[in-house]
C-alpha cells in the first residue's frame, strides 16, 4: 500500500501485468490493482465521461504522470473499498472461476491461511480449465 | 463472431491474452471479448452470486466445458450489446487512455478508417506512457 504510485505503474508496464496484487506492510494481500485502474486514474473524469475531450487536454501526458502519480502511493489509487479476489490453495477450478466471475477481476489472489502463494490469471484459469478437456 | 467458443477460449489460454477483439465475417471490428467474460460464462450464475455454491457444483469443469462452449459460437459469449472501445491510429496516449478509462476494457483496439490495426493492453499503454517521462 505504501509503495510509491510510479513505481507500482512501471512495473505493471515493465512485466506487462494485467494487475498487481497490494499487501500491507506485513506482507498480507489487501487488494488488487488492475493496469486499468493506473490508466484510469490519469485520466481527468472530465475526459474518462467524453473522451471527445481528451483532444483539449492540452496537458502533455507526462505533465499528466507527474500531476497524478508523483508523491502518491499505490494506497491513492487501489479501488474504493478495498476488495480482495481470493482463493485457499485448495479451491477447485470452478470454485476459482466464480470468484473471479463474481469480483470481476483479471486475477484472483491465491492464500494459504494469511499468507500469499499465488496469482492465477483469467487467461492462465481457461489454459488450466481447458488442458484435460 | 462464427468463431467456435472454445477455439476463441484455447486462443486466450495459449496466448495468455487478456481480451481478443472479434471481428464480423468482413473482418472488420465488432466488439472485444475479455478472458474473464470467457470465466463467467463457465460458471452458472448461481454460483456467481454466492461462489460458496461452487463446493456444491459436483459437475466435472470438462463437463461444464462441454454444456457452455461446445456447439457454440463467439456471437453467444461476448457482452451484450456489442461495445467496440476503438481509438484511431493518430490518436494521442491520452485519447487512447481515455477510451480504455470509459469502458473499463482491458483492451482498446486500434482502427484506420474499417481496418483493424492494432490492439494495445492496458499495461502496452501504461509502457508507453511511461517511457519518456
Amino acid at each position: 500500500m505504501d509503495t510509491d504510485a510510479l513505481d507500482a505503474a512501471r512495473l505493471l508496464a515493465e512485466h506487462r501485468l494485467p494487475g498487481i496484487v497490494v499487501t500491507d506492510a506485513q506482507g498480507r494481500p489487501t487488494t488488487v490493482l488492475p493496469a486499468s485502474q493506473v490508466v484510469r486514474f490519469l485520466v481527468p473524469q472530465y475526459v474518462q465521461d467524453d473522451p471527445a475531450l481528451a483532444g483539449v487536454l492540452s496537458e502533455p501526458v507526462c505533465d499528466r504522470v507527474a500531476t497524478t502519480l508523483r508523491g502518491r502511493t499505490v494506497r491513492d489509487m487501489v479501488p474504493d473499498p478495498p476488495r480482495i479476489p481470493a482463493a485457499a490453495a485448495d479451491d477447485t477450478i470452478i470454485e476459482v472461476a466464480a470468484i473471479m466471475a463474481r469480483f470481476r477481476s483479471p486475477l484472483v489472489v491465491v492464500t494459504a491461511g494469511a499468507e500469499l502463494v499465488g496469482v492465477i490469471t483469467a487467461s492462465r484459469l481457461l489454459q488450466a480449465t481447458l488442458q484435460n478437456c
